[in-house]
């Protein structure tokens, strides 16, 4: 199999979140894709991650809910697309497992959209960057206007800090 | 990467057209995977397909344009998602190229799907079977009733004739 074929980021339709972060990649690794540390950070306090399954290859299931402050209960399903160990991780909630198209969006973004993680070694640790792409213009101003950066941040702030108990 | 993971068929969401053709299935994936074979048997005739373009890896593009006997032509687009020469290709109209979110379906076939044709190699020649997953059973019965079994049946037929002239 060849390597899979990722567009260039388009400023219109994606949003990107990059920073250099003080941890090893093999750590940022296991933070994405082991359900007991995905869970200790994977949504920003007071919201937490409940529940989380993931089945670590393409077209294997990436499922969590989310638990609001109030005690309400989000699912959210998807499916994974690309795997390669340390380097990047690619999923998309328009596919439930085993590729099958949804038939909704998760519960927690009202829209179809693909995450990209991708992680470099760096100097001072890794270099992460999460793209998030959309389907279009307006779902993508959603997202935005959703927090999107301050919520990944918040999420990323919260991995480091497990990783370094890690 | 480890090999994807696919579910079984669920009879409800599910269409499924299974044959043996005597035609080996090298030339099968080739005229699955090569545009000037696929234009030649890839839409039952009277219609034709005037274009196709495929970047066959995962997240590459999986594009034609099929032609209607009055000349309105109709573009499709695609991803695919595994590629496993001579046995397996998936691909959806769910995701566009590199994976993005598809922001409606293509234009010949109104709702999201994801084919799988496997190849096994058989006494008489290969054991074809075509798989398209659906996101729920109206949109099922809406490819059944738009005559799935019949469309894939006479390409085949067109594709084991053009396969017998490779």
């Amino acid at each position: 199999m060849t390597r899979m074929n990722l567009a260039l980021p388009d400023p219109k339709l994606d949003l990107v979140l990059e920073r250099i972060v003080d941890v090893p990649r093999e750590l940022v690794w296991a933070a994405w894709t082991t359900p007991q540390h995905l869970k200790k950070w994977f949504t920003p306090l007071p919201w937490t991650t409940v529940d989380c399954e993931i089945d670590l290859r393409p077209g294997g299931i990436f499922r969590t809910v989310m638990r609001s402050p109030e005690g309400e209960e989000f699912p959210n399903l998807g499916c994974y697309l690309d795997v390669v160990t340390n380097e990047r991780l690619v999923w998309t909630n328009a596919l439930a497992p085993g590729y099958r198209p949804a038939a909704q969006p998760s519960s927690c973004v009202p829209f179809f959209f693909t995450a990209v993680i991708s992680l470099e070694a760096h100097a001072r640790g890794t270099k992460y960057t999460g793209l998030v792409m959309h389907s279009d213009e307006q779902h993508t101003q959603q997202h935005a206007a959703m927090g999107f950066h301050d919520g990944w941040g918040t999420t990323l702030d919260q991995l480091v800090a497990l990783a370094k108990t890690m």
